[in-house]
Order: C-alpha cells, then sequence, then structure tokens
C-alpha cells in the first residue's frame, strides 16, 4: 500500500485576541516577563460570541475542503477530538457535519462521525484511527477528515489562565498524502494519573507541580516504547520535534529531557563530556536524591552548550511561533506545533522533503505518544495555503473588561446576553438553541 | 492475515434489579403489560451504591483477562465506550487500567487508552478501532480490550424510565479469534439529528417519536450502505441479527423494516404475494401519505404470516433474552444482544459454527452501523463461559424506595449517603474520592 498520512491542513483561530503583555499582565498587576519568558506566551485566542468548538472546527474543515475540492462523498469518516463538548451523548462531529451540509450539495449520510476525549491526546489518536481506517483497507479510496477542536478556559483566577486559548486544526488523512506520512511505528507511555481532571465540570482542576512531572515521565516511556519497534532516536535524525504545548515553557522541559535521551551513548555525548562532564547514571550515585541533583546540575550545564543551544533554536523553537500567539488549543496544540515549524521552513526557504520530524503527543490523565513522519514533496503547497497569519493579525484585540464577559459567555453555568465583537463573513457561526436546548448553526455569506 | 474479531466476552450486569412488574408499575399506578407487552422489558439492572461505570467495567475486564489467562502485557489498548463519563477530560479507560494494575503484576503503560462518545453507538466504533487497529499492523502482537460500560439512567418521571438500565460488556479483540470475525465491510447511515440530547446534563432529553424515525431510517441508510459494499443481504443469510436495544419494542420496529428491504424483490416477497400482496411501490403511488398508509396495512399483514413469525422467532426474539431482564445498557447493548442469541443458540444445541449473524448498530444523534460476523469454531468454549445468568439471579431485588434512593446515589447533582445493599467479592469497588475529587478504586477480595 501507499504511504498513510496528513494530506492537508487548516487551522481556524478563536476570532478574538487578549494581550498578555499589554492587557491581562496590567490587570494581574505582574510584570508581562511573567508570561513572555516564564510561559513563553504573549496572547491568547478567544472564541467571539458567536464561536463555539462547532464553528471553529466547521470553519477549519470548510476551509480544508474547499481548497482541496472535496465534496461530501470524498469523505469516509469525520472525527472530532475534544475536552470541551457541550453535550454528554450527541458527538461535535455530528454538528459540524450539519453545518457542512448547508453549504454542499451532497451529505455526509455514509460517512462514520465519531468524537475521542483523551485530554489533549486525542486529536493524535484520532489521526491513529483515520491512520489505521486507511491501511486496514476499508476507507473504499475516501479521505478522513480529523478534527481537533477546543475552547481551553480555566476558572477565572486560576494559575492556568494565562494559558488558555481556542482554535480548531483540521486535517485531512489519505493514502500518498501530500503533506506528512505516519510512521506505522508508535510508542506509547501511558499510566492511570490525577494530575488535571473535570469530574463533571467545565473547567480543570489542576496539580501544576505533578502535571509537569507526569508530562516528562510519560513523554519518555513513549520515546522508549517507540524505539522498542523503531530504531534508537538521534537529534540529526529529526529536523523538528513538535510538542504537545499546554504552553512554549513546558516544551523547553520536554525538550531538554528528550534530547538527553537521544544523545545518551551517543557521540554528542562523548564531544560535551570535556566542557560539561558526562551524563550521570543512577548506578553512580547512593541514592536518589543525589542523582536528582547531579542531574540538574547537567542540564543547567547542558542548556549552556552550543550543541544544545543550536539544536533547540533549530529543531524546537520553530514549533511554538504559532503557540505564542494563541496559547493552548488542548488537542490542536501539537498539530499548530507541527504546522508552526513547517510554516517557519517554508519562511526560511528550508527544502524539507523527506526531512522528519519526531512528533510527541500527550494528554493529562496521563498518555504521551511518540511516532515519526516524513515531509512529502507537496508540503510547500500545503504550507503556503495556511492563512493562520492573517487570522491572527485580524483578530478583535479585547480589553480586560471585555475579557472578562467572553469569559461569561463561554462559561457553560452562566447565561449572558453580549454582541459578538467581530461581524462574521463567509463562515458558520453559532446563531441560537433550538427547541430541546440544541445549538443551531448557520453559515453567513 | 488472519480473520480479526471478537476472541472472547464478558458481561457484567449491575447489582441490583429493579422488578418493572412487582415493583415499578405498581408505584407507577400501570398495568405491568404496559412494561413487559408494550416496551418488552421485566426488570432493569442498577448499580449498587459502590458500583459505577468503572467498577462495572474493571469488573468485566478482570473476570475476562483471569478467564484467558492474560496479562498486562498481552493488551495493546484499552478503549471504553460510554455517555456516562463523570469527567470531561479523563478518560475512563485510566481508571480502569489503574483498577486491573491493583490486581496484576504487570502494567499497561504501553497500551494505547482512549473513549468514544457518539450515545449507543461508541461500543461498536471501539470495536472498529481494535479491528482497523489490528489489519493496519500496529498491534504486536497484542490484543485490545474493548469495553462498554453505561449507566443509562432517565430523569425521574421521564417516560424512558422504565428503559433504564446499567452494565458493562469487556470484549478481548484478536486475530484468529474464538468467537466471531468481522466483516471488513460495514455500512454506514448517518445524519445530524435531534432526537435525543443531553446538553451540559446527564440524563437525556428525548423527542421520544423522532428518536424512533431516527433509529429506522438511518437503519435503513446503513443496510443500504452495507449492500453497495458487500452483496444484498437475504433473511436466509443471517441466523442472528442482534440490533441496538434500547427495549426489545424498538427492536420488533427494526426487525420489520430489515425483512421488508431483505426480501424485496426475492423469491420470499414472490411466495407471501397470494397471500398478502406485494410491497407497495412509492412509484405506484400520487402520494407518500397513500404509500405510507399501504406500508403499514402491508406490514400489519407481514407480521401475522408464517414465514415473518418464524424468521423473527429464530432470528431476532433469542437476541433480546437477556436484554428484557436488564433494559438499556446504551453503548452494551447490541453487543449484550449478540451474546443473548449465541446463548440462546448454546442452549439449543445449535451448530452455530461458520453461521453468520447481520449486526445492527445504533447511536442518537444518529448513526446506524451494519457489519456482518461469522461465529468461529470456538463459541462455544467462550458462550459456555458466560456467568450472566448466575449474576441476574443473585441480583440484589430493590423496593420502590430503595430505588429512589439508588437513582439519588448516582444522580451526579445529588450528594448521598446510602450504605450498598450488597457485599462485594472478589471485585472492584468504588471506595470514596480522593484529594482533586477524582474518583478511588480498590479490590475487595
Amino acid at each position: 500500500m501507499n504511504s498513510v498520512g496528513i494530506d492537508a491542513v487548516a487551522i481556524h483561530a478563536g476570532k478574538l485576541k487578549l494581550d498578555l503583555v499589554e492587557t491581562f499582565a496590567p490587570a494581574m498587576d505582574e510584570a508581562p516577563e511573567k508570561y513572555t519568558k516564564g510561559l513563553g506566551l504573549h496572547a491568547s485566542s478567544f472564541p467571539d460570541v458567536d464561536e463555539d468548538i462547532v464553528t471553529m472546527g466547521a470553519n477549519a474543515a470548510h476551509r480544508l475542503m474547499d481548497r482541496k475540492g472535496l465534496e461530501p462523498d470524498d469523505i469516509g469518516r469525520i472525527d472530532v477530538a475534544t475536552e470541551s463538548a457541550f453535550d454528554n451523548s450527541k458527538p461535535v462531529s455530528t454538528y459540524i457535519a450539519g453545518c457542512l451540509e448547508q453549504v454542499y450539495e451532497g451529505d455526509f449520510h455514509h460517512a462514520n462521525k465519531g468524537e475521542r476525549k483523551f485530554a489533549c491526546i486525542s486529536g493524535t489518536q484520532s489521526l491513529d484511527d483515520a491512520y489505521n481506517w486507511i491501511r486496514a483497507g476499508r476507507h473504499r479510496g475516501r479521505a478522513a477528515l480529523v478534527i481537533a477542536t477546543d475552547t481551553a478556559l480555566y476558572a477565572r483566577g486560576d494559575a492556568g489562565e494565562a494559558t488558555q486559548g481556542a482554535g480548531a486544526v483540521a486535517m485531512l488523512v489519505t493514502e500518498d498524502p501530500n503533506l506528512v506520512e505516519l510512521s506505522p511505528e508508535q510508542g506509547f507511555g501511558s499510566a492511570d494519573e490525577t494530575d488535571f481532571l473535570k469530574p463533571n465540570q467545565q473547567f480543570p482542576s489542576v496539580d501544576g507541580k505533578r502535571s509537569v512531572q507526569v508530562y516528562l515521565a510519560r513523554m519518555r516511556e513513549a520515546l522508549e516504547d517507540y524505539e522498542s519497534v523503531a530504531e534508537p532516536t538521534h537529534p540529526d535524525q529529526f529536523r523538528y520535534i513538535p510538542f504537545h504545548t499546554p504552553f512554549p515553557g513546558m516544551v523547553r522541559k520536554a525538550a531538554m529531557l528528550g534530547y538527553r535521551h537521544m544523545i545518551r551513548d551517543s557521540s554528542i555525548e562523548d564531544d560535551l563530556a570535556s566542557e560539561i562532564g558526562r551524563q550521570p547514571r543512577i548506578e553512580e550515585f547512593d541514592d536518589e536524591e543525589q542523582f536528582m541533583d547531579a542531574v540538574r546540575d547537567y542540564m543547567d550545564d547542558l542548556k549552556e552548550t552550543e550543541a544544545y543551544r543550536g539544536w533547540y533554536e533549530g529543531a524546537i523553537e520553530p514549533t511554538l511561533d504559532i503557540a505564542r500567539h494563541v496559547g493552548n488549543w488542548y488537542t490542536g496544540s501539537v498539530h499548530v506545533a507541527r504546522a508552526s515549524a513547517l510554516k517557519r521552513a517554508l519562511e526560511d526557504d528550508i527544502d524539507m522533503t523527506n526531512e522528519k520530524l519526531l512528533v510527541g503527543s500527550y494528554g493529562s490523565g496521563a498518555q504521551a505518544e511518540i511516532h515519526t513522519e516524513t515531509v512529502r514533496e507537496g508540503w510547500t503547497e500545503e504550507i503556503g495555503a495556511l492563512d493562520i497569519d492573517d487570522q491572527l493579525a485580524a483578530r478583535y484585540d479585547i480589553s480586560y473588561e471585555e475579557y472578562e464577559q467572553v469569559h461569561d459567555v463561554h462559561n457553560h453555568d452562566k447565561e449572558t446576553d453580549f454582541e459578538a465583537f467581530t461581524t462574521p463573513e463567509s463562515e458558520f457561526v453559532l446563531s441560537g438553541r433550538g427547541p430541546m436546548d440544541e445549538r443551531v448553526y448557520e453559515y453567513v455569506e
């Protein structure tokens, strides 16, 4: 069989912007560096009053289908990944299909529609489902539409408030894809963890410290599992490494973990030994505390080396370009990171064809997944068609008071009656509620 | 590649029984026939105070793994299907893995855990995911554990109250399975429907009349879609036809629809013509109303024929044996129907090896899926190992007052403090809440 992977991608950012430097930091009475340096974030995207996970997903999917000249009959499944669902039974994919059927002549009546939930990792799990469906030969020549859509809100005053964000990533999964081919090999690191929960609640309860530890522990396991079925990883193999990005500061830690793992017993570690010594090995220490102290010292030294800095600037930093200006999109986040890196490559005129990506997905609760991707020849066309810069520039910049209103609008427990800040054009909007309290959508020309 | 399908199955019924004839009907001041004849139900199963979707799923999975002599390393994925989730981020599969890790030496750290939601159809969608994963060659020789678990509660006083139920079905999906092989061909009928919703609420809002129409319309579409990729269906092809069973009365309607469809232009229709005429064709009528009247007349006649009655008694009735005594289990329901039919076959000493099943899954919102299954030689061993009769006989029979308490216990919006009615033995129970309000489970020897 031909290769299987992502043929095309479209991104829809929430149409409002909360500026963390100009708006949020002053209101919080904090130095902007707390956000720009500490978290690595400058702004968050928010859905306007007439946007939600359905409109963002449908608008991304519509853009994708239009650009690729697709009709509903070309789509054999619509998989939605979200942790922001507003119904405990009916999946978001049915609403999105209903939106798209308003603007296409055909329908999706023979497409399998689904919804997955597992914190931020279900976008990648849905990509997997689509990949497996094609590899299993059940797709009848059709493509899968995979949509990761979330409105990542925290309770007001929560430590996570500065990391919020909202948007959708739509991906077309096909045989012989234009953008990236996925590896059949994948590695999982997964455990029953209590780091981030939403027990019958919209906004998360987070154990921040634990959450960071769990991210790193599961990612390490996934990398080891991947290597057990593929081959040892090495920094030189991968042009970019998109990680799940709750905020860029978290990726700094994940990147350090990944680099330490990949260079262990490699010529890079040997070359660095004269400068900073070799990595501490646990068997050389009497207790774990001493070992951990030594690891911390090694990491402090490592991150100042030219080798590490060059690698980080080249392989990691470009994955964060978009995240810095939109915040956390939960399920879409790692897919934004991939797009971000490839967009930078296009801008920097780097030839990515046949280059490899190591993709590190993660969801709290908790599970990490590692797979690799091979960039395909059509990548320049696909990435060149992204209009995310235009979208971000066109966002309505909300004041702090407006932010407070917008947060209430998207709070399931509050009833509000605010007007939208932006005027919809050629897009789906939430237009009201039907007799069974169902959300009703319409396409605005 | 070898065939792929369900190797083994285990069922866990909620440990409490609400008798619709002796307890519910008198309290409602209704004749018992409203439930036994109208709905086709005699009793519902409910979770005890220390049971929930996690314990029911974990207990079913534990029974399955123990019986098959499996260790965690043998499992490559744990897929949970539910529309009764109690967390908007962390999936039930992580809790179930956490339970199982209490009783096994190994762990599931390299198993992919997921959760799907689409009303009652996500159990079958999860089965599909597992099938595709194996067919895609990504399973490393491991099996998938697919668990459909739900507590199907309606608001007190709702018309659906008599159809409630709770339980879990755990299925082991493997290459060269012992129980049934799944067809690669599948048909879908799917549309954006507002028939059954849970908008930010635990209990459903249902448009009962619409819900029945949508079930039938989507099932017809799925059957046509299946035939477009497989072959025309005929009643003689399928020994049993397990349908999604919200209540047996609904299956009566679905069976009639399926039979009419399958006999059209067949020798069965020809043979029946002298007795009841041929099926009305829409092109013979001036308007749809006349056509629908004629269809209703034909169905009234058809269901009295010996041919239809014989077929219904043989192919449909046995699928309902368990449902009549446990009510609706949502995602698990169609999988209970399959087990029910095969259990009857074993009891009646019918040789099922190589016989075919037509399986009709459905979820409101709405989507139907049709695929076929071929029964494998090991079926007698697998079905003979089911202990569902013992479980049902051992249930604690609750009074109406106790039913009211139990409903409150499982209502997410109520705080209650009742003792369990049954004494746990060799099973997982919900033992309390942790510091982040997470549910905590333990194994009771």
